[in-house]
């Protein structure tokens, strides 16, 4: 007979290790979302640039949880959290919970910029990644068959803002597509008409890394023909321009916005609960609502302060805190205790093209091809299905060797009306 | 230099062998289609049952022109065809021409009922393919939610139109996935719960096979437990209801329309030149519009009629056109002359399930595995794209010896108001 019922909202990184160490400990486990697949966020800019398909990084979450016991999935919205007769109130009616895992992740950050959310692209969910890939596309089209140069220059720019990992990875592997495959594809588009920006309010791109391996990403960025822009930020945005705070407009039909991320609206759905910056919810020690023992918040949701300041929203974070709030949950259900979580911080790396990367781990720097290699390695190793691993693999392998990219195909069929 | 311009309109089956066998023949080619990829349509239907992702049978065209000397690729709708003085009329502008090849396919046939054609899903498109899979996964996740039986009931109903190679296809991979992965995947919901529904208004399935093959395939696919019905025509549709000719209502949410197809809409944007029935192009005996040798209609769109009757509109009639007219043109240049065409029937297939099928070629009949196994090599045979081909195989051969499907991902945001 199944024991107390433990609701996990949210399957991304945290609420997927968090169920996974739950699952045939002798809980009822329920798994809710609003895919029916979890999501391998960080390669969701190569769907973007047209390297891999989506379905190589989208796994089915009732995949998962029919190999497990006495857990189940069930695919909905969240509009709240009844704290005081625990249940959440989901698009499908109450669940009630003993144990409740928050972990709806992350919504993109345009700090009320409106003009700007309007009209640019940005990467949370995989059907944007797909969008992302087919204005890209369209893009190349357009211009060739444009004859107005001010106009095809316009329709070759493609404006990237931010320059954390997602930035910088997207701005490399974009500029590769058009280096390598489109600018072949197109024989009357030349690469030098094309202008990869890459927009960074701060003076250093990849902030949380040392900065030699910053300036190494910067450099060889600029060395692919990216224009690095530093100390600059996007102020506003139409259809066919973008504003830069010292007053500069550019020319463009393509803006990809990555310079923020706030916690899900569903942190405001907790009543009662202390937010912290970008709408976190501020946690206990041991990951915990204050005053609701049973309730837990991880991921980019929990704003988690260590060493004096708020653990980063990346997927360490989230699976750490996904199994430590597994373990806090047996631990408490046997009488015991554990110690407050403390994140393990394993390193971080960001690729920046075919065979080129920085990484940092264990206070180890490497950069170039051995980074390379490793970020290949891990993210194949965390790539969920052996199957996805191998879709994986063989388009990376067919694109290493041969800078041809399959999946370039433009699938929606309404054309965006944004040009 | 260049010499005289052959321009292509669509580039299906037809259209791309007609380009295959002219470039690098001293011809300026161009190539136009409103979609950027070649579509191998013969599998659109895995795709809608989650055994095959869209990007594994669709292949850029700029991949395969990009290699072809004096070959350009244009992506642009057609407007219509100015016969008189020899240039298309694009969205992307008028081309010129000195020979033309009308190969744009065909659409849906809904024979003017359009409560059906608003309530039903049809497989022209590569987007269609994914609604229909987002479509079927989402009636079983609101299914495994719903208590009312009756409301239960008509989620799990599955109505598929026309008992052609695409319905009796279709009809057998979702009754495929519906035994060997959604009743696993909700194991709250029996197969004995669900129906599949296959509705033919002829005496028999798959009307151009021989009596023996076709009555096979129908007591396959009823062991399976698809219920066939025969001698059955759709009259109309709502969101939640079908109604057959007999009066009979079917509560059902999901329907599936290949009963009928006609040429495209550009048939009737070639001034002045005579239709046959479902639309199509009158041609004479060498594929050319009459009065206008230049001209050439090929594939679904033209109605040519050999030893009686129309010929089907199938891919290997319009591969075979899309050679003839290319060489038509080439013999043409040279001087010479050619026979008029004349199709070689190699014969037809259709698979019904995991291991079964049925096939004729050269009056040898094939049914169940080895049918199965010629069907299997064929059409990996002619999926273009050698990596194309290895994604399909690896899917297959997953499938085949897991039952499982990685692909059932309900990709689309926005949830269908159907229901």
């Amino acid at each position: 007979m199944p024991g107390k019922r433990v609701v996990v909202i949210g399957m991304g990184f945290g609420g997927l290790s968090a169920a996974k160490a739950l699952c045939g400990k002798g809980f009822e486990l329920c798994m809710v979302d609003r895919h029916n697949f979890h999501l391998f966020q960080p390669l969701l800019y190569q769907v973007a640039t047209a390297g891999l398909e989506q379905e190589a990084i989208a796994y089915p979450l009732r995949a998962i949880s029919r190999k497990w016991k006495d857990a189940e999935f069930l695919l909905a919205e969240i509009g709240s959290v009844d704290l005081e007769n625990r249940c959440v109130l989901t698009s499908s009616g109450k669940i009630a919970y003993d144990y409740l895992i928050v972990a709806a992740g992350s919504r993109t950050n345009f700090f009320g910029m409106h003009s700007v959310e309007r009209h640019s692209f940005d990467l949370k969910r995989l059907d944007q990644a797909e969008d992302l890939r087919n204005q890209i596309l369209l893009m190349f089209e357009k211009a060739s068959q444009e004859t107005d140069p001010k106009r095809r220059s316009a329709l070759l720019t493609f404006v990237v803002v931010g320059g954390g990992p997602t930035g910088v990875e997207f701005s490399g592997a974009l500029r590769e597509l058009i280096l390598y495959v489109l600018s072949k594809d197109h024989p009357n588009i030349s690469p030098d008409e094309t202008r990869t920006m890459l927009v960074e309010a701060a003076d250093t791109l990849l902030t949380a890394m040392p900065s030699d391996l910053s300036e190494y990403a910067c450099n060889k960025l600029r060395g692919m023909g990216v224009e690095v822009l530093l100390n600059t930020r996007v102020v506003d945005a139409t259809a066919e321009t973008v504003a830069l705070h010292d007053g500069t407009i550019i020319n463009c039909h393509t803006l990809f916005w990555s310079a923020g991320v706030a916690a899900a609206a569903l942190a405001s759905g907790l009543p009662g609960v202390e937010l912290a910056g970008s709408g976190r919810v501020v946690v206990q020690t041991d990951l915990s609502l204050k005053g609701y023992p049973e309730v837990f918040v991880i991921g980019d949701m929990a704003s988690f302060v260590q060493d004096g300041s708020p653990l980063p929203m990346m997927a360490p974070v989230a699976s750490q805190q996904g199994r430590y709030a597994a373990r806090a949950i047996m631990s408490r259900e046997s009488g015991g205790r554990i110690p407050p979580f403390r994140y393990l911080d394993k390193g971080a790396m960001a690729t920046i093209g075919r065979s080129s990367a920085v990484a940092i781990t264990n206070g180890l720097k490497f950069r170039g091809y051995p980074a390379w290699l490793v970020w290949l390695v891990l993210h194949l190793f965390y790539l969920i299905g052996f199957r996805n691993r191998l879709v994986v693999m063989m388009n990376w392998a067919h694109y290493y060797f041969s800078h041809e990219r399959q999946v370039r195909l433009i699938t929606a069929d309404k054309r965006r009306s944004q040009s």
